[in-house]
């Protein structure tokens, strides 16, 4: 140990991301990267090997606040990975110089990346194009916005989803941006609908090694109606949602929420043979999604391997897998 | 026109079919009978060609009351028909003990048809199945009571089914029935807890004549979903929702309800280009349908024409259509 | 042998049939039926065996004119067989009777089938709806006709079907019949164009007893299509062209045309490595067809069967088999 | 209780059978039609429904020795249920000659519905065809053999079908009946060959009411295969193994044969964790049949409620289902 | 603006592309390469910026006459990017030797690149195999002339091709080849071939970043028959078709090409009601392609991306859609 | 021609590898490097270009063993190519010691792999999964009893794998690791057990440069099952088993083994219209397979590709060809 303790801002940041005061993969993640500048510039001891071990005792702090998001890890190990891989680093100052300086181009490619996934994704509509989405992404919404921008009339069926009825959200923020055709649908509508729709377009919360998406409970109902009906059904996401733990054969865990979300409390208390079953995710194949749009273009699932091996290299996903397995 | 007014019981009915107060398909049509063994009852003239045509007009004025579902034309027509097709009728008298016996034939049916049902469909349940249905049909319950009161160990997974969370009725009526493991789960979780699923059972709004299954909307998703891993899917259902007119093209009419089951009614007021999509049914085609548990036994759905022929005779279809169409 | 010689009308109207003058299923059930009133009609002996006898041989006559059409057998075994199977004809003067009356039931019931089934098959269009058709089919083009009429607006697309571009029939019939929004596709271009279908609508040449649909080559790629779509597949035909042949295990006889409707003789001619494969029909398998729209209603295609009884009764289909066996 | 006695040879018939000393579906079917009219012959009482009663127990008695096959309790409803469904029989001597008659009958039957398949079957077939088929089945082999018969060149791809290997009888009848071309192959080896195959034809043990086909487990596989590659999957067999039980919703119990047909006895005793799967049959679902070649025609799966409804009449079931159900 | 005109043999080289007196994705695409080498020998001028300038807008007149085609801004970018892109460029002298050098390297590359897919794909290819081709591709054909003078046998089925009848070149240039066994067959007869076929090869005329494949219209529809029976379906394709543009997006243009190939003006003009679709290309999925046969090996579809990569490297593809766009 | 002799040593190794002595893909491709080793340490010239061309005689000689299998010439090309495409290279000893430490590496890395494919998949299983497996890999019982290890519990259901039973050889070794619940069961039983896996893992024999898997015979079919019951079916195999000869088209040859594993010699001979038909593998396609398990990760089979490269460098795969095509 280092006798350095972690600073207080830090502790408030990993707080908020705990407690969901800070929410969406994205803004995790910069939240993060921004945690691990700002111990850096706290730091104020010169002994290098005692920075790297401080530095890898920040990170493990603040992956754990949310285990199984896999775009806070991904932050951390852009953040991280560099300096504990470099072997030419001579001083602590260096070694912060780098922290900063990562943390600082990993914000600012987060907050760009939306930016471009919705030029590219604007590309593949046409005017006069319906598009279902589900749940709330601010990236579908992104790409949407930015195709009305240039002009072209598009038209969006949103799911409610059960039960946060997060597509609310979505269709005020469409309504908001000037999208002059939105319809909300119960959930168990789509195949309903499905004979207007031209694309599926729908966020995502992990991209495993072999191009499997972990979206949305109903996501992969959606894509399997998508599929049946030979729709194009897009996935639109910042690469840093692809897992490099995957790699290595890590599941990727599907969190379960609570059943006060579907039923009131007293109901399941009173009931002790009645289950509430309340994932938050599911995982839709590789073979039924078109392609993934992604900042650095669009891409077919099967080559997610691919974006991972060109963001982190083979050797740093061995790195950044056993900076978590050491713990 | 036979001057008799229609009696005032008669019009009782078919206001409280109108307005819902008499709901579910059986009971609509339970009701639809005994309104023209009423009819049937007050009649007081002696001639046979002004009795029928007051049967007739009864008829059309009961059918009316509901256009979109099946089961109470059926009911109407099991009735009326005969005596509209019978050559050796001789006096009023004669055709009114045909109406009120054919009447009463219906509704005892009506009743013994479910019990028929459940004792067949609880045979295709296997000791620790574990079922999916969709929405709340008093059939499936039976079904599973039925299997429960014959010592076997059946688990249960049961849809909200949105907007009008009918699973809550369903979860309630099979707890109250003994069912010792019920699982509720919002719509989009389907696929995510189909592994554990041995068989699906839903109802049936209407069959079509090529097999073709009217249901809750989100049912045709399940079917897909149950094809996709091999599992079978079933329909239960009396075989008076077996649509007669569909043998003649008759499209059937998929009611949409008001959006504001789905959104509060000033939220869509305020929004110009915000619409609700909010139909109750959707349709399962016939190749993902296992089998249809009947009165009548289990049957593919590519034999619901037989099913038609064996109700209506071929002769019984026309007349009823010509019935219908005349109007 | 009777010693009565074939009726010259008789043997007209075989040679016209033979000879491609007249042609359609339905054109030449109907003369089929013709020839056999004829043949009653100048019949002069009085002996019943004898009667019977000559009847066959006109029958077989007849029927040998065009051996893989099954329009032609069945309309032949619907005048025929009830005398060769009845036992209460007392004399050649009943018998020709019979044979006349049945003769005109069929060409009557030939007529009015293409009505009913575009009466039937009108209703299974919706306002607005557009049709992908193949080939020139009286039936389909009747039903387009019929909906057209009920002020539906439907729009058609129809393909080229080379090589002998019976579209452009199809085509011509439409914008005469005031169908205001035709499209003329090559037969490549089915995908291409299917996202605007809402309904397939084709005729067929033989239905089988399984429910497998002969029709014009290029069919089954449509129907196939159609499934990876989820777009409604229909089949229009008469009955009568239901083969009760199939039953007994014929395997339908897929006519190959000539080489010359594809290539110029001489370019074939001199180049002995070069064929040419010209099949007129293809098949296809029931469980890609939605339904089949007959004159008796819309039935599945696995329910053709019962079809095939109820046209012929089990008795029927054995005393045709055996009818033609016996030659 | 009658105090009649069942008779030695009734007896020793039963004891054959349950021994397996009589083999094969329709042997066995034959065999218990055998003892009814045994039983009747010898028959000495003159009270009607003292004879009804003992027929009755007799009937029991034969159908309980392989309680799950669907041959023997058809062949067995066959004879009795017209006997127990009458009301104009007065005497024992009626009643008796009707169980003898209708023994006969259905003896008769039997043995000529295999030569009726081969006929029709052999239809099926086109010279040069290679047809892939499972396990051992007398019909199936007689479909070939009548195709051969007709000089038609048609290869045949066997199955070893484990544990039993019954793939060696299948080629060693196939070869005796001069069929030249015979390959056999491992069970896993079926894909490997299929590209060659043109038809597949199995047998079949129990087809259910809404057309799926019980058979030598493995059969299912290959009915995957032939869909995954667009061959025809015929199903030949009598229509006696069709269940009316399944039409009330029995389910058709699988036999699990010894697990020392698959692994020696000490291997299995001296490994607890270890347990042999060894089932008899699997089911293939509907939508993988092309169609069932029986005696009456070739018909489609889904249609197997009509040829129960033609072979039983709907009273006959439920008679048939009583008679079991009140023991 | 650097005052340079665009030379004539230039101009003369567009406008014979825009005339389609040159045809063919690979001849286009040496034109367009050999346009680039002319105009940087023409130049005068000394000024390295002016000479960039001025090869960007030769680069942008060469492309703009046919807007659809990869193949042609492909070349352009492979001989006009590395300049654009480099910084180690001192004066105009090394800049033109770098055009010339390139532009004669993509010339030889794309002559050789034929002989090297011919060489891979014949080796797929087995003695006695019948191979089924669509259009006409002069890769495919090389492949298959290539395998026969191997020595092994291979049969042809190429279809007609409607509108335009390629199929008949295709049948030439392989009868000419020495192909002993072509057979040609009308566009819908594929799915009545298909039990025949061993291999299913194309050719493309551009392949998207997701591995999609645009080809002449109806080769999807020949995918989806060859995956509904299980055989291999090859599009054989030189990698400058795979298009850098839709990595970001662009979706591919379906070139629509007149009515009149289809149907005489006439008829189209007098007919207000009528329409006639002509797509030149579709879309095939890349999950109903088996592999992509390419000059730099076999291919599965999903690593287009992959070969993107290796031809243009990440900064290739940013520099040539910058320069499309900067237009 | 060097005139060195092959050293006897290697002689030894090549006819063990030969007679079958050395068995199992991994084993082999050990003592192929092995050999490599052995023939550079006993040279004994000066000559580089002799040393050169007498290891190319070597590698040949030592792959030809066994001309089928993919992981012999892949160890060769590991040890052998660097030097044949290095430049840098001055003299013999030099040359010896590349040959020999690449030898050692490949031995190394070979053992090490396993482990590494043991843990990542052993990741892939849950607590309580059950894992049906096919034939006996070493790779797959390491993979579950790494698994059973971590403290999961994991049932396997292993096939027999006819003809020669290696499923005795798995349910054997697992049981010796401790697993406590191993199910055997025939080959055909498959489908029978698919609803109770969870994950299917097979070997692989040799990987496609399209993602297809060759193993033993069976596993496609087990794969197309996995498929239908949308359950995960995972390869696990060392990256040498890559073919990257096939990015060159070369097809992967299906060894057929001696009939006489499936049938007696005699029962062969006395039948010349009998054949078997006994390959040891089969192909399954790339869109059956969900991930393929290797030691440097989980990867989609269509990123074999990328592997092949990883590999061996584009370069490499040239090399390697060519070494085999100069012979």
């Amino acid at each position: 140990m280092t006798g350095k303790p972690i600073p207080e801002e830090v502790v408030q940041i990993a707080s908020d991301i705990k407690n969901m005061r800070i929410r969406g993969a994205g803004r995790i993640a910069r939240a993060g990267a921004l945690a691990l500048r700002i111990a850096a510039e706290k730091y104020t001891g010169q002994n290098l090997d005692d920075f790297k071990e401080y530095i890898r005792i920040v990170a493990d702090y603040v992956v754990k606040t949310r285990p199984t998001a896999v775009s806070l890890p991904n932050a951390v190990s852009y953040v991280v990975s560099p300096l504990l891989r470099a072997d030419s680093i001579r001083d602590v100052e260096e070694a912060k110089r780098m922290i900063i300086e990562n943390a600082e181009k990993f914000m600012d490619y987060s907050e760009r990346a939306v930016e471009r996934i919705a030029e590219i994704g604007s590309r593949l509509l046409r005017d006069g194009d319906t598009v279902l989405t589900h749940c709330n992404s601010q990236v579908v919404v992104s790409v949407i916005k930015a195709a009305v921008k240039q002009g072209k009339s598009v038209e969006v069926i949103a799911t409610e989803t059960r039960p946060l009825f997060q597509g609310h959200i979505t269709i005020k923020m469409l309504l908001d941006a000037g999208v002059d055709a939105v319809t909300l649908v119960p959930d168990s509508a789509v195949r309903s609908v499905i004979k207007d729709v031209d694309k599926v377009i729908v966020g995502a919360d992990t991209v495993t090694a072999n191009g499997a998406v972990v979206n949305k409970v109903g996501t992969s109902l959606i894509a399997l109606i998508a599929r049946e009906r030979g729709i194009d059904f897009y996935v639109a996401t910042e690469t840093y949602k692809f897992s490099p733990y995957t790699v290595w054969g890590e599941l990727v865990v599907i969190e379960e929420r609570t059943p006060t979300e579907v039923l009131p409390e007293d109901v399941i208390a009173k009931n002790p043979y009645l289950k509430v079953f309340n994932p938050s995710f599911d995982v839709t194949p590789p073979y039924l999604v078109t392609a993934i749009i992604t900042e650095i273009g669009l891409i077919p699932p099967q080559a997610s391997l691919l974006v991972l091996e060109e963001l982190y290299g083979r050797g740093a996903i061995h790195d950044t897998i056993q900076t978590v397995e050491e713990e």
